[in-house]
């Protein structure tokens, strides 16, 4: 019985940290006192200390308290104990290779199949993917695979952007890469506009938010699909 | 006695492949009759063929032939005798994991350290530095290590981008994914904008094209160099 939030992001356009989702938080945490915060992703390279204080502060408005799993001895424990789960964005890889090397994929699996209530925004989203192929961020540390939680059945990719039509920019656009993302791997991309989210609750996977989302199939041409689709067909 | 062009893109806005760069090459596989093409990043997922169709066409326009390494039944023979080699882009990791998979690293380092000449656009660019934890593609393939030819003594950056200022998009700028790079890893980052490119002769290695290049050092603030720079140097 899964109860996750997938989001795109944690923070949109001309607003605070994960303001535009606290609403839907509250009631997603609704049964959790303490949120066990993995602030692994380090994004712009701060520290588990600084990353924590901010997802606290946010938390702080919904009356949640927030621990950082750093500050545990035990990482798996605090994973088994933990009433809730937020993982924050940064960069995928220093992400996905600390899981690795803590041991943590198979304990997040398990706790997350069997109902505790996650968050993940941004890199905390693609390692809900089958793999982090179809991450955007720059490949900074090797993790020892590509492989992440395959807790929905296909791959997110996050902060999804369209083609900006005006750039003489020669570097591929983000359709260009995961189509070339289905050269050579089969699963299904969710592109996930800056704003939306996945709710998976159970076997359902709905699309929140109020922006489409754009989906790539291996052999199909991509399509939007609307807010509330139901996508745990996919796959 | 290295001889080697590292190129941002194989491309300029409002040209042909490799046009603006034509009259370099022209000069620098002088001693060459036919190019060794190595198509193995395959831009967009196009077969070898397609892509070695395209460079074929390029070169014609300077006389020379080009014939595809995948033709070649013993690939590392076909390095070994090459007269002039070209690496042209698409995806690194595709192009990194080929290099591997057709035990080719050591081959191109040898040769390329003993004076074949070399043309690298985007990811054959990126493959030149120490690893290929800069290239800004999609990790669409896993592969056995993020290690490169490591013929120059720093990373590279193609296709570098400005920070787009007016943009609404929360994902992060390449300056901020460069120092990300810096938290994890000391050697330093050049970032090559689109019609720039490194002229490797011998120990020099200077700065080519009409743009400064955005130099990127551990515990540095990040600065520009001109053009005719020598950048030997840096490491």
């Amino acid at each position: 019985m899964k109860n996750l939030i997938i989001a795109s992001t944690s923070t949109i356009y001309g607003s605070g940290y994960l303001d535009y989702i606290l609403p839907t938080l509250a009631n997603h945490f609704k049964t959790a006192k303490t949120i066990l915060f993995i602030p692994y992703a380090r994004p712009g390279g701060i520290s588990h200390n600084e990353y924590t204080a901010i997802a606290t502060k946010a938390f702080k408005k919904i009356n949640k308290n927030v621990v950082g799993i750093h500050t545990f001895k035990n990482p798996v424990e605090a994973i088994n104990k933990a009433e809730g789960i937020f993982v924050g964005g940064g960069n995928t890889f220093v992400l996905t290779n600390q899981l690795y090397v803590n041991k943590l994929i198979t304990p997040l699996q398990e706790m997350l199949k069997n109902g505790t209530p996650y968050l993940g925004t941004s890199a905390g989203s693609n390692i809900c993917g089958l793999t982090i192929k179809t991450t955007n961020d720059m490949p900074i540390v090797y993790p020892p695979s590509f492989n992440a939680l395959a807790l929905v059945p296909f791959n997110i990719n996050p902060h999804y952007l369209d083609p900006d039509t005006s750039s003489k920019h020669m570097g591929e656009t983000r359709e260009t890469r995961i189509n070339e993302f289905h050269h050579y791997n089969t699963p299904p991309v969710v592109g996930l506009r800056e704003g939306s989210w996945l709710q998976v609750s159970g076997n359902a996977i709905t699309l929140k938010g109020e922006l489409t989302a754009r989906i790539f199939e291996h052999n199909k041409k991509p399509y939007e699909v609307n807010p509330e689709t139901n996508l745990s067909n996919l796959n």
